[in-house]
């Protein structure tokens, strides 16, 4: 391959290098060669390089450059500006001490002496450069393949195109990125600097050469009159811009002429040819800059001409250039377009008023939040996977300010939490105008097409309710597909768990082996996730025929016991058939069957630890420790036992990049991750946070949820997800409506379907009254407990009447809230939670002096009763034989030091959903007691949990449809 | 909320409108209020206003403007200008009827007279004008929603910013789309004009003004000086550019000054101020045009100054943005990019070479093969689905040439069918430059992950094998989620018959009848869907409260015999132990328990329906009409029955669009749907043959393959897809190995996993013989059947022998092959298929006269016989009890006239997988028939078929993993 020899041969060169720009204007040099002054001219010579030019009266005869470079004008001009850049070099690297400046230069056919000149300069300077040789005869297409991926290249600051004038194409000048093209001839940078912004373009070298040398002509040139000749096209522009900003009247000829000549203060030559100025065509004084057809000359090539200068102040370019990428590199100040809100009654049926809801493009999002360009992969037009490597790059950046919703007990109707995360998000920042980030968990799509309102009796992901207040995303109910591949990781686990058994009770450990093992063209060798293997199992040896028989046995045999696999299937699917199943039962599995069931997707240990996970490398080692069952023996068997654990890793790689996504009114949104809240955690994902802390900066705010009330999801969030992340809390907004306080204050049930009895819909102070005293109280002493000041948010309904919301705030206010306001976001989006944004970024300010409930190293015992007596106020707790017996194996295997994750209902403070207000004087009983290890906690089991909803007689999906000519999706809603 | 109320007040004026550019240059008018020229001036006035002009000395008295109308110059170029515009409009919507050219106007405060002018030149030509009225206070961000609402809205040709000049900012001009900046003032524009390309920006009107005066002046201009005052910026630019272009000598200064007056030919006076130009300053002769401070007057609006002429060409500019628009929704020849293959061997381990391997980013491979911005949504850098709004976008675009790759019987091993057409789409595009674009399957997760080969055995996906030809898509699993959402879309089906059952089971028909259509808010009302239900029961009435008891019990009960359900739940993963379960164990299911299984993803009747839908609607139906079971009377239950058809339709619309890749090559790809090959009809979809034979034009080729061996593949390719499609082949492309073809012959058992026999490893002419007359003679036989002209591709192994390729070759073309050639594809990339593709080309230029083997109106038996003599060689067919059964039941169902889609073997042209060659004198016995009425073929089954892998004891997935940190992806392959 010639192409990929010859680049071979042309990198790596150890110097550096420079040529010509695609402007059509061949060379900068000062083609004093061409420029016939007699020895009696009286005009002035820039470069003053008139004892080696005098005398010279033949175009065809290259005169000796010699000792012009004597000449202090020029000479000066080039190593101040030298000077300058490798200041600017020192400086900026001083800054950035890993940045590397790199100019790469694609050349065509070999090496000449100008990029011999630039390749110099850029040494000088400091700067790498890296060089593409491509064959003479390249096509546009190979040019253009080697600027794509100079593009792409974040090593590459500038690039130099060192082709012949017709390869310089308008498409291969336009592919190119702007930010690159230190030549400044690219339309876009062209058109910036005939507009005048300098922050982005770049000058065209040699026309900041030209510049250089008129300032420093003895007449100041503004006012007079300089003639320009040739150069039409973006150089000639270019430098007129600048001319005409320094306030010189430009006279601009394609020719030259003597009548135009006698006009000029100073005459600039650009083009090739036409190039005679007989010295008596000049005024007195008049400057003449020749930057046509140099660089004729054998020898001084370095200092000859114009050439050295352009070279220089290239250099100049891809420093600035280099300097702004690093600048680009840092924290950017957010520039947010908030998105207007339409009014939502009447409810606008009005083409226009839909049109008025358009969302932003989600990469103009991005830039708008300081996102960089390669951070992000776009999803349709409105989500986007944000890249990890963000981290890494915003490492020094301070976090903002890290705010956690939680609620009071809620009804089985929910409390809209999710709408308050998202209705004070867009208070802070589309009215606050300040930088703030919703962190929301993924919807399981089960509940989306079951019961109306089951999230809050099945589990309490946001349903498609909320996810109506993030754009046009209601409408891909597979977000990027992260539950998705959640469901695949899960289920290969599950499918290797039963064919391993099988294959197991099958065969005899020598087959076993030697499939297990295979000699593959003559070679036996184990794989590296069977060499973790042979470690855990304390094998050293790592040749496979030299394992004894028994050492080859205990490899082979995973021995899982079949009553003993923890690990289920899952579906995304409300599928209550399969809570219980048998399978195994066709004649291949040969009567291995086994009772086992199948969750909700998001029950998964995986999305565990997709939302505790805060890297690649933790979810992969997360994901290969998980326990999936123990052996006939009792020892824990893990997803790397399996041998499947890089597998899942690679089905997960995805799915680990939070989505970014935004609110109605324009305000950014993290969708990652939502464990189950009952046998998880419930809180959306650790990375999400981490890296929204980093976009909104220092004085911005980070909101993210917590599932069920503050009880179970804000205590978990603490101890376990903060534990996890590192991250500290400071304020906890406590979400709390009239209708669950009053059913704390005694009034009748609440169930989804049936019709709010009365109690609910007229003022009632003395319900009112009670559930304010008992479980908002109760809740604000539990956040106390962490030691975090709490904002209490009153999610106003339109039944609420004036004295109910008042008294609610004020006896929030008595429990020890640091304030307590009504939120009107759902009729009135942010604007109604403007007041609430601003206690929150008050409560911000204060200090917060976060601390665990427990210590990891308190025995787990000790830890579930704190958990029990200090939170949801029981005497104590009682331990089943099963709990007590599972608490001892796990002491024994290391598990001791995991956190708690209680699986307790969210109906009440207790363990009983009919104790509402704030029960006391109860025993919680511990039925059994379960292990996530991969996602590292424990949960105790406080009544039965189901995993698996189901569908009831009309389920939500009787109203779905979809418009096939419109595309538009009804009944979601 | 102000905004929208007066945006709605703004909008549906009936009349157009126009107003100031946003250059910081106010106004257009010819200002000779501030002109001073006496009456015995010699300056030659453009318009020749003299004699209003004449004798007004003062500045601040405005001149009436009356008669300057009448002058010939002036008003003659205004209406030849107009009358060139409105005969380009005429010319353009006689090409493009349904186009309706628009100029959106954004305006600040209130309506003034140069918008009126704006608007009425509009109107003059025919223009609808749209205008959006924001408030004089309204901020940057409103003017840049609207932009961006303007940008995004293909009604709109041109947007106009009236706005004042401090609105004007750089992110103002640079939000708006440079295609509808038809004052040509952003950057890019500003820039394309600079270098002189005109196909792409606009010239600015005040600029096109001048130029439009200049040029009609007495003296011709060229080599002349003009002298151009203030204006420095894009106008002024513009406007020297366009000067130079036209050989004028441009003289540009800030201000006006005696000395330069005298120079000029002409005088431009650009700014607002410094617009004092004494006679006395003038040469005689000058021509002096003013574009400063004009509308000062009352009267004569609609004539004054170079506003109506700026107005006319401004007009004139979005005139040509829809003219451009309407060219950009025609066919657009391709400007496919190929990429460099690297050499296999030695394999590249540098990381340059590697780096060699980028690919095109997915939105400029959309550009290169004519797809527009908005018809793509990408998901991640390297793949995007296309939207289908394409197909109506070139409806009239004739289809290019329809290619099927088909193999002969293959081994165990798989013959490459996949790579062959990667290959040939290779040589196509990136060796004979013919626009073509190849449609494959979407791969299977199962098989990823479980036996290496295992693909010949179980299905004919393409493997990851064959993916990693597609650039860098091996390393997202999931593509863009299309086989999770069929997955998704299945398992809710499944749920739904389940749940539906136990509901039936345990509610009388009343309360079933009470929570089917329950009363919302007081009112009782069905559902579309139930509708529907309704309407297939044959009850008319849609009241629900005046249904007879007797009318809600066969409303309400489905009455599912849970014997007869045919709807399986599916899984991505190869889970042996789901073959058969059993489901509903759980006490919550009250007993009702059931055997069923789980089938993998692709094996869901959805997967087929995907693969042959032509469009949302048609999908939306079949997914309505899949039968799922029948009821204990015998009556089929469909998915809408259940009530999900509308769920479904949702959950697959972003399934529908097909998926764009490239190959290493950079040649386009379809990656789109992947039914199974036995029980379904194993081809890719219907709609990215579609796009595809529209994108690559009269004169390209689209590539498509069939699964397994030509008897099976090609055979339902032609009699079910192109029976569902409409589309006809033009060539049919049967790939054959030497491998195949020994065992054809009589070689040795060849089998996964086990050393290949010496047989076909060394020379054997006399078995490549006996298989290429054979099995080869045979298939190429079938295909002659329908009428089309078959290439033979050789794909050949490194052990095959040339004396063994010259062989197959000569007695393909013997048996009737319109060519055979040997294919080096796998070693060479599409350079080794430069053979196959030229031969390929050749046939595609014979006609092809296909034709069906059966007519829909055939009986079954009929259908399932033909096939059987005339594609598989059987002597007959003999139909099992069952299977005679089930045929009268279809047909007494109306499903006689389905298409046949037969379930046997892939290794044999017989139902006995070790007869090789061309068996004869076999009865193919039809053990059972089944239907997948959705999908719209019935299926009868010769022999067993698995629809569910395995894993086995070593499964692939200990071989792969991810590195966490360069994210490097080991053992996929």
């Amino acid at each position: 391959m010639r192409l990929s020899t010859l680049r071979h041969a042309c990198r790596n060169l150890p110097t550096p290098s420079v040529h010509q720009p695609r402007t059509g204007v061949r060379v900068f040099g000062l083609a004093k060669s061409s420029l016939r002054l007699g020895p009696s001219s009286n005009s002035q010579l820039l470069l003053r390089a008139a004892s080696s030019v005098s005398g010279t009266t033949s175009a065809e005869k290259a005169p000796k450059l010699g000792k012009q470079t004597d000449g202090p004008g020029y000479e000066n001009t080039i190593r101040e500006n030298v000077q300058r850049t490798k200041e600017e070099m020192v400086a900026l690297q001083r800054g950035h001490p890993a940045l590397k400046p790199t100019l790469a230069i694609i050349q065509a056919d070999e090496d000449d002496r100008l990029l011999e000149l630039n390749k110099k300069m850029a040494g000088k300077i400091g700067l790498n450069v890296t060089q593409i040789c491509l064959p003479r005869e390249c096509t546009e297409d190979e040019i253009i393949e080697e600027v794509l991926k100079l593009n792409e290249d974040p090593r590459v600051h500038g690039v130099y195109l060192h082709l012949p004038p017709a390869s310089l194409t308008s498409r291969v000048l336009n592919t190119l990125r702007p930010e690159k093209d230190v030549d400044g001839v690219s339309d876009l940078n062209v058109g910036r600097l005939v507009r005048g912004d300098m922050n982005q373009g770049f000058i065209p070298p040699l026309a900041n050469a030209v510049m250089e040398l008129l300032a420093r002509h003895d007449t100041p040139m503004e006012g007079r009159i300089v003639l320009v000749v040739g150069g039409e096209g973006p150089l000639g522009v270019a430098l007129q811009c600048l001319m005409q900003r320094r306030g010189m009247v430009v006279l601009h000829s394609r020719r030259s002429s003597e009548v135009l000549q006698k006009q000029a203060n100073a005459v600039v030559l650009l083009a090739a040819g036409h190039m005679d100025v007989p010295p008596t065509w000049l005024k007195p004084g008049t400057a003449v800059i020749h930057c046509g057809s140099a660089l004729m000359t054998d020898h001084g090539m370095e200092m000859s001409g114009v050439g050295p200068l352009t070279a220089a102040l290239r250099m100049q370019n891809v420093v600035q250039s280099s300097s702004r990428w690093a600048q680009g590199q840092q924290y950017r100040p957010w520039t947010l377009r908030s998105l207007k809100l339409q009014p939502l009654s009447p409810v606008p049926s009005d083409i226009e008023i839909s049109r008025a809801q358009t969302p932003k493009p989600v990469d103009q999002l991005a830039q708008e939040i300081g996102l960089l360009q390669e951070e992000t992969e776009a999803y349709g037009r409105t989500k986007a996977k944000v890249r990890l490597s963000l981290l890494d790059r915003l490492r020094e950046q301070p976090d903002g300010k890290y705010v956690l919703v939680a609620g009071i007990t809620p009804t089985p109707l929910g409390e809209g939490k999710s709408t308050v995360v998202i209705g004070l998000v867009q208070a802070l920042s589309a009215h606050l105008k300040l930088n703030s980030f919703a962190c929301l968990r993924q919807p399981s799509q089960g509940p989306t097409f079951g019961v109306k309102g089951q999230r809050g009796q099945i589990s309490t992901h946001i349903s498609m309710l909320e996810i109506s207040m993030l754009i046009n995303e209601s409408f891909n109910l597979h977000l990027t597909g992260d539950i998705h591949a959640i469901t695949a990781a899960n289920n290969l686990v599950a499918a290797a768990i039963d064919a391993r058994m099988l294959h197991e009770a099958t065969q005899k450990d020598k087959a076993l082996y030697s499939r297990l093992v295979p000699s593959v063209n003559g070679v036996r060798r184990f794989s590296p996730i069977q060499i973790s293997r042979l470690r855990r199992l304390g094998i050293s040896e790592i040749d496979p025929s030299a394992l004894t028989p028994q050492e080859v046995s205990s490899f082979v045999r995973l021995d899982l016991d079949p009553a003993k696999v923890t690990w289920q299937r899952v579906v995304d699917t409300n599928d209550r058939f399969l809570r219980k199943i048998t399978v195994g039962q066709a004649s291949t599995e040969k009567g291995h069957v086994r009772e086992t069931q199948f969750d909700i997707a998001v029950a998964s240990e995986i999305m565990a630890i997709l939302a505790l996970a805060d890297g690649l490398g933790d979810m992969k080692t997360r994901l290969g420790r998980m326990v999936v069952g123990s052996s006939r023996s009792g020892q824990p068997v893990t997803a790397e036992d399996l041998g499947v654990s890089g597998a899942l890793a690679v089905l997960m790689k995805d799915a680990i990049k939070p989505t970014l996504m935004q609110t109605l009114e324009g305000s950014p949104v993290f969708v990652h991750a939502g464990p189950f809240a009952n046998i998880a955690h419930g809180n959306s994902s650790v990375l999400a946070d981490k890296l929204a802390l980093k976009l909104v900066g220092e004085d911005g705010f980070v909101v993210t949820e917590a599932g069920f009330g503050a009880d179970i999801g804000m205590e978990k969030f603490f101890n376990i997800k903060c534990r996890a992340s590192g991250l500290r809390p400071n304020v906890v907004v406590l979400v709390a409506t009239v209708r669950a306080l009053k059913m704390h204050g005694g009034g009748p049930n609440v169930s989804a379907g049936s019709p709010l009895p009365r109690e609910y819909i007229d003022e009632n102070l003395s319900l009112v009254v009670k559930g304010c005293s008992s479980n908002l109280r109760k809740q604000i002493q539990i956040a106390h407990l962490f030691g975090v000041p709490v904002v209490v948010a009153l999610n106003v309904f339109k039944t609420d009447t004036q004295a109910e919301i008042d008294l609610v705030c004020q006896m929030a206010k008595e429990s020890g809230a640091s304030d307590a306001v009504p939120c009107h976001h759902w009729a009135r989006g942010g604007r109604g939670s403007v007041e609430l944004a601003q206690a929150v970024k008050q409560a911000g300010s204060q200090p917060s002096h976060f601390q665990f409930l427990y210590s990891q190293e308190t025995p787990i015992v000790e830890k579930i009763r704190m958990i029990a007596q200090k939170v949801y106020g029981a005497d104590d707790i009682e331990l089943s034989p099963e709990a007590q017996a599972k608490i001892d194996y796990y002491n024994q295997q290391g598990y001791g030091k995991l956190p708690i994750c209680m699986a307790k209902t969210h109906l009440s403070l207790s363990h009983l959903p009919e104790k509402k207000g704030a029960p006391t004087g109860f025993t919680l009983p511990i039925r059994d007691i379960r292990a996530s290890i991969g996602a590292g906690f424990i949960y105790p089991l406080v009544g039965t949990m189901s995993t698996m909803p189901g569908l009831p007689t009309r389920p939500c999906f009787y109203d779905i449809d979809l418009d096939p000519v419109t595309e538009e999706i009804t009944g979601l809603f």
